[in-house]
């Protein structure tokens, strides 16, 4: 299966927009850049709509969620919206007791650690998705030539969240339930690969042009335990999407000795945090692999001389890659200055691609 | 200078031990074993002394911390006692406002982010080190042949909860200032790492056998940063011990990227994080440094065939390194079964060196 025929990505909007000619491993008319949590708190005009509603509300709120989504790309002249969300979304929809504290994170009514718990997992249903597809309808409607990001969680980020039931540092939960119990396990990432591809169809199939998988806690695994115990459900999670041929990112912090295994489970483009230089990630992954990053977001609140440098050192050690599409190595920090964020746009967008 | 003559290191209680023959690349009797936080919450001992006494004030009671300090090696047969104490004592004992909130961690009463913050800290005294002194007296009275690893924490980790105020996920707030003010940052790193050094040296002078340098916050850097703005003031804090001529261990997780500068700050053993195997690790290292690690600590919690399976691949993967001290690749989970650290204790020693 593909794209409908009336899908931006097919029907001339966004096929040859920066970000996806980069994404693809052409040359874009510009050098392309987005910034991961781009819509959120650092905007006033983001925390003025969200007054009094939560967080899980606001992304079901499909006019809520298409607004929030759009404020950054009107702000900033970025080159592409990502989808205002968040990756316990599937597991709110499939009837999982889920919400976010604020302040604290994901937090489930009851942690999910045997193979019971997950035998007693409901199961996500493609109605329950609406909500998101049209949220995402609404979003692409608005956006024109700019394409939209879709996004998901991985399953082991999200296999962490239900396992310890909360946030935490080491994710020691998830890490022994791998190695004490592997059928358990296996079962549960299957269940959150299902829900997270799930996830991320219903967006592509609404309009979205690309697709980026998130594991923000693969950082904390060793490359033995991400190759037997979490990269078969990130394939997994990532074949409900294969067909439709759309551009598809992985993303984790703190992951620069997984590039490769995390580009082989079966992405298109590779985003690195800010610890690696693109230089060094570039020939990591032999040279073959778009890039996105991977300005640091401690630099963000430097003085401008500071940033730019870095910012031109950031666009020089991607120049090397066969794509580089420019982003943060880590989320936009709340405290961000809006203004900075749309100067570094300006900046990026006034070099040679 | 080097120790004095009735230093447990001088005088034969010590030099040969399995510990620090291991540490100094020669072949111990039996594999050394010794775990980051064994002295502490995983032990009923420990939590019915703990009672009614804040964190701090049981590191600054001599006798608490020398007990506190001596129970894992009555317990578990290990091979080094490492000194019950905190990181942030030199700075509770130079004056600055600092205390461990319970289910927090370290927090300061004014965070210090100004090159004026910085110059109005509190100078730490040799004389302020009594307390400290003193416990590690009467630990190495009670500890005979085995050896104390005293420690400090580096001046990246001290400067991030001295700049954040309190424990941080991202360590924007340092990581920003070595960027944004590149002296303060300098002044500020070096007033940790003078702190301690101190701190270490009072240590090592009253009875250590060898030291260990903690950098539990330098994974959030890439390696230029930490070339750049934190390795200097890590071997100034090394500075302050270095002619004693104890062996120099040092550690930090998620540092995979930075061993080799680890190692050239000063230092004669990496210690290993449990995500990077023990042959890689000293594949990086050029095959010269001894290593300590790295069991992971989620596995403690695992079947004990799945525990002691991954105990031998760690066991085999050291081998080939100069010498090998057997740790865990992070501290003691607080709710490990202490019956299982005397058991992994009691398979390591059954196996040859």
């Amino acid at each position: 299966m593909t794209l409908s025929a009336s899908h931006p990505l097919m029907d001339g909007r966004t096929a040859d927009s920066p970000l996806i000619t980069a994404y693809r491993g052409g040359t874009p008319s510009r050098r392309p850049v987005w910034f991961m949590r781009q819509a959120g708190r650092s905007l006033p005009e983001y925390r003025k709509l969200r007054e009094g509603t939560a967080m899980l509300d606001s992304c079901l709120d499909p006019a809520m969620a298409s607004e929030i989504t759009l404020q950054p790309v009107r702000r900033h002249d970025v080159d592409a919206g990502i989808f205002f969300s968040d990756i316990v979304i599937p597991l709110k929809l499939a009837g999982v007791d889920v919400d976010i504290v604020p302040g604290v994170g994901p937090v489930l009514g009851t942690p999910v650690r045997t193979a019971a718990d997950v035998a007693a997992l409901p199961v996500l249903t493609d109605a329950a998705l609406e909500p998101i597809r049209e949220a995402v309808r609404l979003t692409v409607a608005e956006l024109g030539k700019t394409p939209l990001i879709g996004f998901a969680g991985a399953p082991f980020t999200l296999a962490a969240y239900m396992v310890e039931g909360k946030p935490s540092r080491d994710h020691l939960g998830p890490r022994t339930m791998m190695h004490a119990d592997p059928d358990a396990w296996q079962a549960l990432t299957s269940w959150a690969a299902d829900a997270s591809g799930m996830f991320l169809r219903a967006q592509l199939e609404a309009g979205a042009s690309a697709g980026q998988l998130f594991d923000s806690w693969a950082g904390s695994l060793g490359l033995d335990d991400y190759i037997r115990h979490v990269a078969p459900a990130s394939a997994r999670a990532l074949g409900h999407v294969r067909d439709l041929q759309a551009p598809l990112v992985h993303f984790g912090t703190g992951t620069s000795e997984l590039l490769v295994a995390m580009r082989d489970v079966g992405v298109d483009v590779v985003g690195v945090d800010y610890r690696l230089p693109l230089d060094e990630a570039n020939r990591r992954l032999g040279g073959s692999t778009p890039l996105q990053g991977n300005i640091d977001p401690a630099l963000l609140n430097a003085p401008w001389p500071v940033l730019e440098a870095h910012v031109r050192d950031v666009l020089a050690a991607g120049a090397g890659a066969p794509g580089h599409v420019v982003n943060l190595g880590h989320g936009v920090p709340p405290d961000t200055d809006p203004d900075v964020l749309t100067r570094v746009v300006k900046l990026i967008h006034s070099v040679e691609p």
